[in-house]
């Protein structure tokens, strides 16, 4: 029996006059219902409402939402189709305002048609898909090469722990943290995933267990709150996260929880992983003291699922992100190869030009 | 302004045609919602629905259960008032088979009943009141006692880090690593609590923050994964929690999460303490290995907030509790003084008669 794939959470189907077709993020794990989106406020409900999420997901889904919006464009004026092409993406831009990469997306599409030189619509139009493709298609390749460099980090019959989603549903496949895990199922190797839940949103359970189960790789949910005497039985051998900002240092940012992993792997002897693009680091913060932690909502704490589990005017801490030094992490996989051991040096030498 | 007192989870009002009035802990936190038990099979449903909880409560809620039974006793037969509280004490003992406090209760009252020495089953009926309300008060001596002797670790203007329920919902008040932070908070002394929300039944979020609030004291709730981030923001000077046992060597078994907390309590060199009664510790068991870890329903992780938050079918590990070794706790806090350090020699000689 050959290993299942990964799910894609986001492609194109058809030609220029096709649609986009994703998961709906929203109603997993209990349903897989897919998204037709054939224009682009459909496009625009979907990021607002998290039905697509996942930095680079998001970055697909908008370029893919411009060649949606710019098919509608009857003219047969270059700069008129420009100025529409504009309009397009300030739309899907006020969808997640504070999503770097929904932006870095919106402007590669804004610069691709300024740069097709062409009068024809029609090939604007084209220019445009292929470029949306080719920002999903990248993605693609740069999670395939994170799970090539970090395949050998899964060892035949270890246990491996990951927090979060850093899977293909927040990419175009494959995810970050999660590609090795899906390059050694690939390869036959055998072994088996520990997820937390991840509070307050429970990305882990909903996400990241739907995923690899539906890859056919062996998951078994924790909360949080389990992950010490998990280590302590010796059921983990490995543990890799995502990340959302790397500092020039190696001091890496990432969901809540992260850190109390890194510093229980160290105490049980157990390597720590990070796995992310090298888009991830920011070599103008020189340590991860620089990197700003959103402090969220305390309702996510309070009453994240409907219910009210605190005493309803209770002070909740709530950030979004916690920072691990680099000295705790064994190494971080991206897709230029292994940073290891982390320090300012080796990661300016990956990253060099 | 003096100071809230903790609440009182189970009381009992007037002479022996009282009743009992306790807190419905079902409706925490958010309602405060008070039952009147008048008859035994009240005490045993709110027993079985865990209206009242907590090894203690339950404890004293079985003992006046039985005054409650007793009541309808209208021979004037002393055997036949014995076998009569032993059908009560069966059947209050089928609401909680595996609660140890429950079953000790009973036994007491039983006990009591036959050393009584009278034929007046009015004297007989009081003297079970008298033994229900000594059980109860016993408990609230033990309670303060620990306060007590714990108080002093509670610094001026320091952050308490607790986990789960050791309070005074779960005891007859004041509860047993809540106790020290009653005390100092009677004395006027400033501090804040943190308290994780102690997934998968989050008994810190619905019932910690509650009766803490509820008393005046400071508290934020975080989740169970915030710790780490919290202790490396100096925010927290101690941690304290609970027992459900204990090892001769002083290896603490408690709610899951709490080994966790222990190790990141070192690693950020903070103080880590249990607070619990003497009877919590085990000598027949040499270490935490001998301590059997329940395994509980995985749907507690899979749909603890009353929605499935996991893929149905998923696997899930769901330990009830874990050991957290003596050498990382600094000292047990028990009502008969401070075991520090904890050892087998130490607590031998303050267990010792």
């Amino acid at each position: 029996m050959s290993p299942a794939t990964p799910p894609k959470s986001i492609q194109w189907v058809g030609g220029v006059d096709g649609h986009v077709l994703m998961i709906d993020q929203t109603r997993l794990p209990t349903e897989l219902a897919m998204i037709q989106c054939r224009d682009t406020e459909t496009m625009w409900e979907a990021i607002k409402h998290l039905r697509v999420r996942g930095a680079p997901a998001i970055g697909i889904a908008a370029a893919m939402g411009t060649v949606l919006g710019v098919r509608d464009y009857g003219g047969s004026d270059r700069h008129g189709f420009l100025s529409y092409l504009d309009q397009i993406c300030d739309y899907l831009g006020t969808s997640r305002p504070t999503g770097v990469n929904l932006f870095w997306a919106l402007d590669r599409m804004r610069q691709h048609a300024r740069s097709t030189e062409t009068d024809d619509i029609g090939a604007l139009k084209l220019a445009l898909l292929d470029e949306a493709k080719r920002i999903r298609d990248e993605d693609a390749a740069m999670c395939r090469a994170i799970g090539k460099y970090g395949e050998p980090l899964i060892r035949p019959d270890c246990g491996v722990l990951t927090h979060c989603n850093a899977g293909g549903l927040a990419t175009a496949e494959y995810g970050t943290a999660l590609a090795p895990l899906y390059t050694a199922h690939e390869l036959g190797r055998p072994f088996c995933v520990y997820v937390g839940e991840t509070r307050p949103l429970l990305q882990g359970s909903r996400l990241t267990a739907w995923e690899l189960q539906q890859a056919g790789i062996e998951v078994t949910v924790l909360c949080d709150s389990m992950a010490g005497a998990l280590m302590k039985q010796g059921r983990v051998n490995l543990v890799i996260t995502g990340a959302d900002r790397i500092a020039a240092n190696g001091d890496v940012a990432n969901k809540i929880g992260t850190y109390s992993l890194a510093v229980l792997a160290r105490a049980h002897g157990i390597p720590f992983y990070v796995a992310s693009p090298s888009s991830s680091f920011d070599p103008s913060i020189s340590d991860g003291s620089g990197i700003p932690i959103e402090e969220r909502d305390p309702d996510e704490v309070r009453c994240g699922f409907g219910r009210l589990t605190t005493p309803p005017d209770v002070a909740c801490y709530c950030p979004a992100f916690d920072v691990t030094p680099a000295d705790l992490i064994r190494g971080i996989v991206t897709e230029r190869g292994l940073i290891q051991p982390v320090n300012g040096e080796i990661i300016a030498e990956m990253l060099g030009d």
